[in-house]
């Protein structure tokens, strides 16, 4: 359809496709809800007013909002594949994301993010991308790429990259690693925005990191640090994620006048999140019950994002903008029940319609490199005390601490009745055959063993376990069913997710990943952990930004020093 | 000076160039005053806080806010050069205007854009510009040039276009003419913002308008107009011109919550103007006196234009921002007291600091395609009534009369006591000899002449006179001095100004232009004219967008049917 049929469209000459009557339209340029009629041609709005159109729905006083954008996530934490992913949100109200997909390409370089971008393609959902700006995240674990400026400018033009993904390495932005700044101003040479992350930056700091051209933060989580970004000039992305919770200590902030430099996003949301709870759908919903205005909520929501990414042609409803909108009863208790994409319903109380069609995920061809035969995981004692992870409960955050290994047969082991478990990281992506070794009190597993190939950043495979036996055959496991998730007792599977997408998404319907995730942490469970989600904790446990002590295929990790340690303390 | 050097910079390792304190902050992000120190360097913000600095200001308490910016005006409409236009509203507080320079456009073609682009280097002021729409205006005069996409297409990607002019083409546009469409598509191709101008444009075609792409109006008269468009995603720039002044009315629209989609433009506004009352400083004082939130009328000023047209660069007090700064002592009497550019004081009271050196404006090379000895403005009776412009004082709309001419030797001549007086337009661009002749009723001269090559929007040579000897005086004079504005009596000049940048600018000082206009006006009131400004009138009566009845070098135009129509009534 021509500029030219367009325009006829809006003047009236041709009968609209759609016409939706006795809406309450939520109106995000004017701040207001005003009874309206919607005409939609060819995907697209007409424009409000009286148009003869080809059907009519009667929205009967519902209210109408355009859809939702969420920010900033990575679809790879809800471990769907892309199609699945749709299936969770979408039918909360979501019509548009801001993927990161920070952790695929850490696994599979450049090549993942293209295979996250064609699978944006022919979905019924406006999925745009910023690029991982940080990959790998560290010098002190194996990633499966290296992404510089240069790996990432032929990516930078595509219609469907909006801008530079959260930029975790604020001391290189802030000490001017001139690797980082490249990166900064590729970006800025595409007038895309760039993305921050910079949890805790105040001051000289905090302004080097806005001089150097980050534009928005995601990682805020008191109201004394986003008043100062805000004032700064960042955006600020209020974010509520399954770990990260954020929208209630930063709420207050929020005011008519500024509310246009906010954002709602997710960040890491999980499957079980999202389906119990829901999506960008529950964040404005939380917002308005904690006292925001909600045509404000729902500004930031729409809009805001909008044209933070320079998105012009979603978040609101306006002549040309594409048809995209939620319809819901309650303003204040927010439950979408029906949601449109370029016109058409998609959704209805909560359920995709069957007409609508996903596209098939397919697996990205990612070989295990690990060769399971050769790994050797004892530990050799050395007769001196050994350095612990000690969790904290539901934080990812971990402390350290110091301890004597139980030992026998001169080799260090897991001891359960100390709580005091073997864990290894094995490398998997360039076959180096590196593992790092270490021990872990908090998971509480009395058998048994965990693995996995979902651990951050790197995504090598994580493995903890009550003897080595079981180890070996979690990590078999994994590597076989080119990674996954797996709790394995005496040699047998208990319970297991594949996720043959990379090593972290699964290929299956998001209603078996969901009651197969349920399998593995009931699994866990049965072994002794008292975790809410031991696989979570696990998954964090090689990341090694967040203090104190992690682990990582290059051994212990003491964060603070920001260098490798060894295990004994000689 | 690199993008290390600056981070190194705002993290404070060297010396700031200058440190603000004890000022009170304008934030334009949170909305908020705030007591705050700014440090600069290299002529852009560092941030807030305790930086050593090289310099420090000690404001007092004094208000601090970015430099204000002028969404749409016409530089041409001052009659001055831009250097000289920097000097009146620099030291107001206007540190970044969008020009459109559509006037020279008509005349000069792409020429003059580019004369203004160049003309824009080397000052002390951000200068940016869109291309103008829609030149010529009519295909009922004859303009000094046609430029269609092709011709705009070069200039659109200059860093100093930041958008396509106001769209004046309404018609044009609703009713899909290609060349028009081609113009949008060429400018959306840019990725930058597309100006509208649609005076009560409503329902369709309102929304035909936007659907094209069209995004901002500066046309709004009334609530009703203005709230529509802002509900259809429009836009609005309040204007307050010399004519035009919309504030009052459009001023109890603005809240909170919808004013990013607003902004403050002067359109045009005549140098007398802007040294009597000012500039945007003026109109910001003035909506502030009207009741609007301060904070909220210096973003309208400030952070929503430059947001608008993506200048991320002004418009805001933050690190890496240009540090464009305006101080003022008094919220609600807001007078600008001291102007800074880059970091540099550059006005005080009122005045440009004598360090700042404007560039040499130059003439543009402009002959007039006049052959003033071939021109014939006798106009032979033919027995029957004539149509007459019928002046309303002080609007740009006129009404047409009939009536009988005065005639004398078989010729309709000018008859003073009638106040009845010949008005001719003499076509300058092309050579064509075109002369459109006719009478008109409201200019009250009882003797002499006055003549002008300033007459929108082809910008022909206009004359009125009270005979004909004295008009082709005036008329030699304006082909002599390369364009200007002049009255006559008795074959002597009583005042002149010239205007040789293009017939429409002087390269004299702003106050020679000043007190030149000031003797054109006083001229023509010792003529006999009682009108406020007879120039100003005498420069809209060939303006044929207009109604009722004008005059362009093709003759009387009935602006209603939007035809030419002949003198004498058959």
């Amino acid at each position: 359809m021509t500029l030219s049929d367009r325009i006829r469209n809006a003047r009236g000459e041709a009968l609209a496709d759609l016409l939706l009557i006795n809406g309450r339209v939520i109106n995000v340029f004017s701040g207001e809800i005003i009874s309206e009629n919607i005409a939609i041609s060819d995907g697209n709005f007409l424009g409000f007013g009286h148009y003869e159109a080809k059907e009519v729905v009667d929205l009967a006083g519902r209210f109408v909002a355009p859809g939702f954008i969420d920010a900033h996530l990575h679809i790879e934490s809800t471990m769907t594949c892309v199609s699945e992913f749709v299936r969770a949100v979408l039918p909360r109200g979501t019509t548009t994301v801001i993927a990161d997909p920070h952790e695929i390409a850490n696994v599979a370089g450049a090549a993942g993010i293209e295979y996250m971008i064609s699978s944006a393609d022919a979905q019924p959902m406006n999925i745009y991308f910023t690029l991982p700006s940080c990959v790998p995240a560290t010098h002190l674990e194996t990633a499966g790429a290296s992404l510089l400026a240069k790996d990432l400018a032929p990516l930078a033009g595509h219609p469907r990259v909006v801008g530079l993904g959260e930029m975790m390495n604020y001391p290189g932005v802030i000490y001017e690693d001139p690797t980082v700044l490249a990166k900064l101003e590729m970006m800025r040479s595409h007038h895309k925005p760039i993305d921050g992350h910079g949890p805790g930056l105040t001051g000289y700091e905090l302004n080097a990191y806005i001089m150097a051209g980050i534009q928005s933060d995601h990682e805020c989580t008191s109201l004394k640090e986003a008043r100062e970004k805000l004032r700064s000039g960042m955006h600020i992305m209020i974010r509520e994620g399954t770990g990260a919770k954020n929208l209630k200590d930063l709420l207050p902030l929020v005011t008519p006048q500024n509310a246009p430099r906010f954002m709602w996003c997710t960040d890491d949301r999980h499957l079980q999140d999202l389906l119990d709870s829901g999506h960008i759908d529950a964040l404005v919903a939380d917002a308005i019950r904690a006292g925001l205005d909600p045509v404000i909520a729902i500004q930031m929501a729409t809009l805001y994002p909008a044209t933070y990414f320079g998105l012009g042609h979603v978040g609101a409803i306006s002549p040309g903008r594409q048809a995209d909108l939620v319809i819901f009863s309650h303003l204040h208790d927010l439950v979408v029940e029906a949601v449109y994409i370029q016109g058409r319903p998609v959704a209805e109380d909560g359920r995709l319609l069957p007409r609508v069609l996903l596209p098939e995920s397919r697996p990205i061809a990612q070989a295990m490199s690990v060769q399971p035969e050769r790994l050797d995981l004892s530990i050799p004692d050395r007769g001196c005390d050994i350095r612990v992870i000690d969790i904290v409960p539901d934080q990812l955050i971990t402390r350290q601490k110091t301890m004597a290994p139980t030992v026998r047969l001169k080799m260090a082991i897991s001891d359960p009745d100390r709580d005091l478990l073997k864990i290894v990281v094995v490398e998997r992506h360039q076959g180096t055959g590196n593992i790092g070794k270490g021990f872990v009190q908090g998971i509480g597993l009395q058998n048994g063993a965990l693995a996995a190939s979902v651990a951050h950043d790197s995504h090598n495979i994580i493995a903890v376990g009550a003897n080595d036996q079981d180890m070996m055959t979690a990590i078999y496991r994994v590597v076989k069913t080119g990674g996954g998730m797996v709790a394995v007792c005496n040699g047998e599977i208990l319970a297991e997710l594949a996720l043959p997408i990379a090593g972290l998404m699964s290929t299956e319907p998001l209603e078996a990943v969901r009651r197969k995730l349920d399998g593995l942490i009931a699994a866990a469970r049965s072994l002794g952990s008292n975790l809410h989600d031991p696989f979570m904790t696990l998954s964090f446990l090689a990341l090694p930004v967040i203090p104190e002590l992690k682990i990582t295929d290059k051994g212990l990790i003491d964060v603070g020093a920001f260098e490798s340690v060894g295990l004994f303390v000689d």
